[in-house]
């Protein structure tokens, strides 16, 4: 109790000892004063040491008697965790942890998660450890006890420097025991093609489903979320800690905190998404063929995505539910940043969803494979969206043969023409650079019309960007002008508060310059003229293209999409910000009595259009 | 005349000799005469050989008298050839052509086609050639005047074997005169890059077109190609002769011809897509986000189209006006098969566009590039559409990262299910097997349920395919109990008269062979029982899933959707056959009164539908 006294010093923390006997623990009282001395211990910052109360202690030989309520540190601690509730339990140990065999012999492997069905029969216990009265056996009795009674355990090595610390960021080092650690134990690595073709063949079982049967395991899976917060919240700490001490960006970390809130924030929008109206086998079309021979175009899920994401693990969960809502199959590859938060994410989402669906239906990537290596596989995967930095996305785009749902830049423009209404160009130009800097769809170009500059109102604008804290660069036209630093280059995103500024002679050349220097992303115009609107609308060859409102509108929120899958600056299948559509194809659906074609002699066509009842 | 007489009886062909001078010319009796005599030799097969009756004629000096109407025989060729308005005039010399300078200077070059501007001051002409009377400068002077007079002249070699046959297969040989030839001259070759960008460009001059502007173009092209039918035939049984000489398959060279009557259907066909509704600019869902704030998806060019075709050059010409009238730049790539046929085609049609758009929109890629480079231009084409057989679709499919409109396989499907009415059944099978065996949406396999075999209605069927000169083959259960052959493979396109016939257990065991043996193209159920009609026709995932009808339905016409661009069996863009949809993305526009997201408090969202007005 010295010792600890003395090193608990040298960190201005104090220590108190509490010695306790088994026979105090028959007492109900005790119990709960028990609990009332520790909490106010701890709220006055002050570390509680138990040790068993040898000196008053009864007890003749605690191994052999039964009736003992604990019998050594370790079942006493063991016991102390579950009276107190404690969150974890650590058991310092003189070696790494659990081995398989005896830890001298070099064929023992170090069991990282114990699993009672598996090891209880497999681990040969080696000779009890020198210190104190425990041992290994005695540790791996009492982290069972604790476990199974809902206290996770971990017995790591008390020599190694900061394993404690080390366990609590959730690293893997020692041996965990869990309640829950059957349904962890990793199955046989299955490559990412094996996990395409299973999710693919999931996905027509959960297509075979009715709307209200996927809207139930959509309902499933929100209750499983929240029901898990609390475990899910401990996976993504671990990451968070990880990162921190691995000292990575804090923009990284802040994406890849679940911040409070999160969890139920997540499950409300899977029940949004599980109410929303069935988006398989809509009928878009519906045409009268011949005499008794009906089209239909429907929709249809796309078949098996991969996603590709950074560090959010939201987008996990928002990318699985949106996949199952339009029934297809899923690939998820997350970075290794949140491999924790990824990994239980998908455990409770994946459970959650009946076995005859499976979860393969959603499969999480966790083998070797490389980014490359599973953009590949495009005989087997329908669509990519990466969910990441640009570079991630042009990575992505420019080594796969698979459609991409995503966009690299987001260089957007905002043309004030001439006829402009001054502040409502003002409002909007500030809107679109600083609403949200950092976003995809603020402006990066603001393009003035010549005839501003002479009228004052081209430097009214700057003015107004300069007070909210905007750099400004200028083409070679405005630099000169408003003698402010040359932009590098005008396809240039600055995703902050800054952006570059250039003077044009009239809408056509404000087009000429976005179709030249933009990224087709999100370009406007603001003008009183509505001739010139159209020309500018109707021209300009974006994604989406704006008249008098701010760039930051393009969105798939604001646009009233419900779930957003992504903004796509890519002009097959889907542009701009794209809703569930973006996941669904089209099937056609021909039903007949018995016609035959016979050489356009069988059928007379009519070709007439039906109505749709929605 | 005596050689000439010889040398045809030898192949049983017999000559006239007609002997002119130039006062008969003076005469319009004589001309009158002179076609009526010609043409009454020629229907009775004998050859006309005319030269001049020097004996009898009056001139004196022929090459000073400038009255005069010829003045040697290339001349009077000449004047015959206008006289009897030949199809093509062929003056033989004892040198390939006409050369850039004298043929014994190694540094003179064979002059393939004379353009008069370019080559009248740059030819020095050698001596007078030393046989008859006539010589290169009177060849090319004879030339000059019968093809501005709008007779097509060659001048070959007389020496060469087989050269008068060559020029009529329009073999790049001797030197050609044409009135139009200053149209044909090659410009410098531009790469196919250079072209894309060049048709993105152009687009977007024709997007800013209105439609009835774009009307106007498309029935310009129809009438360019009408009025222009005789020289593109010419060009076209050029093709098929070089075809049929170098040994081209059958198929191919009847899908090479342009048979009668198709350019005047291809005009009509260019009408109807000029008449029809304008594809661009369609709105196709519009919504109030907020108070004065309405967005709107429009339908809107796809960019640059990359059509690789083999031989139909009508495919050209179906594309270049699907393109125009949908506002996209173009490039075609076609074999060499169809070389002379897409050049005139490609000209005709481009030349019907106007200056201001420019015929760049269009770009057919003649340079030495091949369809290999093409398909790595992913960053400045959009799609390409490929028209031809199985494996040029595959192999484009296997090489690109650009998204491909087209099917590789068309392994389609019957599944008769026992509650089939049998006579449907039947009616159904033949004509999905036997309409037109080599087309993509032929069945391939007949599945047939298992209670059928039982009852006999298998071997009727088996019976009535037979009778049709269908060769069947089996799977394991169907071939050793029909007593057929065993298929090699359920994945194959016999593209003839011949399919794969197999026993499955029900429904669902047809799904499943459909789904692991398929190609997802089109797949049809025969049932009365409507319940298993629509687990097959909602389970099947392919692009076209059909009740009691025939799978020959599948197409762009019979569907009702004007001009097909292909059918598709990819699952991105667009699915099953394809109209001018296909040819087009969508593009958001958003129209404001100065509003500001604001952090999401500058608007109140309301997120409306509005109905559209058609």
């Amino acid at each position: 109790m010295a010792l600890y006294d003395t090193l608990f010093n040298e960190l201005d923390v104090s220590s108190a000892q509490l010695l306790v006997t088994d026979s105090d623990f028959r007492d109900k009282d005790f119990r709960k004063q028990l609990n009332v001395t520790v909490r106010s211990l701890l709220s006055l910052k002050v570390i509680p040491i138990f040790n068993e109360n040898d000196a008053v202690s009864t007890r003749k030989a605690p191994y052999e008697d039964s009736s003992g309520i604990f019998w050594d540190n370790d079942s006493l601690a063991a016991l102390l965790a579950l009276e107190l509730k404690a969150d974890l339990l650590v058991l310092l140990s003189d070696v790494e942890g659990l081995y398989s065999g005896p830890p001298s012999d070099p064929k023992s492997k170090l069991i990282h998660t114990y699993v009672k069905e598996k090891h209880r029969h497999e681990i040969t216990f080696g000779d009890k450890s020198r210190v104190g009265r425990g041992g290994m056996t005695a540790k791996v009795k009492a982290a069972v006890n604790a476990a199974y009674a809902g206290i996770p355990v971990v017995i790591t090595s008390g020599y190694a420097a900061k394993n404690i610390i080390k366990v609590l960021q959730g690293q893997r080092i020692g041996t965990l025991f869990h309640q829950d650690a059957h349904f962890w134990e990793p199955t046989k690595e299955v490559s990412a093609r094996e996990m395409a073709v299973a999710a693919r063949e999931r996905s027509r079982r959960l297509q075979a489903l009715s709307s209200q049967e996927r809207k139930k395991i959509l309902l499933d899976i929100a209750d499983a979320l929240e029901a898990n917060e609390k475990l899910i919240t401990i996976e993504n700490e671990a990451d968070v800690a990880a990162a921190q001490e691995a000292g990575y960006e804090k923009s990284l970390i802040s994406r890849l905190a679940l911040k409070p809130g999160k969890i139920s924030n997540l499950a409300k929008s899977i029940r949004v998404l599980a109410n929303m109206e069935d988006p398989i086998g809509r009928i878009l079309k519906k045409t009268q063929l011949a005499d008794g021979l009906i089209l239909e175009k429907t929709s249809s899920p796309l078949g098996v995505l991969l996603i590709v994401f950074e560090s959010r693990p939201d987008a996990l969960v928002q990318i699985a539910s949106l996949a199952i809502r339009s029934g297809n199959g899923l690939l998820l590859k997350g970075g290794k940043e949140a491999k924790q938060s990824n990994a239980i994410l998908h455990k409770v989402i994946t459970e959650a969803i009946p076995d005859t669906i499976g979860g393969q239906v959603i499969g999480l990537v966790t083998s070797r494979e490389e980014i490359s290596d599973l953009l590949k596989l495009d005989d087997v995967i329908d669509l990519v969206i990466p969910r990441g930095s640009n570079k991630l996305v042009s990575q992505i785009k420019s080594s796969t043969k698979i459609p991409v749902l995503g966009h690299a830049d987001g260089i957007c423009h905002v043309y004030v023409d001439k006829s402009a209404d001054l502040d409502m160009a003002k409002r909007i130009v500030l809107d679109a650079k600083t609403d949200y800097p950092a976003a995809c769809n603020a402006m990066e170009t603001l393009l003035v019309h010549k005839d501003l500059v002479h009228i004052g109102a081209l430097n009214e604008l700057i003015v107004d960007l300069r007070v909210e804290g905007v750099n400004l660069y200028g083409g070679p036209r405005a630099s000169s002008l408003l003698n402010i630093p040359q932009a590098h280059s005008f396809h240039h995103e600055y995703n902050s508060m800054a952006c570059t500024v250039e003077i044009v002679d009239d809408v056509a050349a404000a087009i000429d310059h976005i179709h030249h220097h933009g990224s087709a992303h999100t370009d406007c115009i603001i003008t009183e003229d509505q001739e010139i609107a159209e020309v500018f609308l109707h021209q300009v060859d974006s994604a989406a293209v704006f008249h008098n409102a701010s760039t930051r509108f393009c969105d798939g929120a604001r646009f009233g999409l419900g779930a957003e899958v992504g903004i796509s600056t890519s002009r097959i299948h889907a542009r701009g910000p794209v809703g569930v559509e973006g996941l669904l194809t089209t099937k056609w659906i021909l039903k007949g009595s018995g016609q035959v074609v016979d050489g356009d002699k069988g059928v007379m066509y009519i070709h007439k259009d039906i109505p749709i009842d929605s």
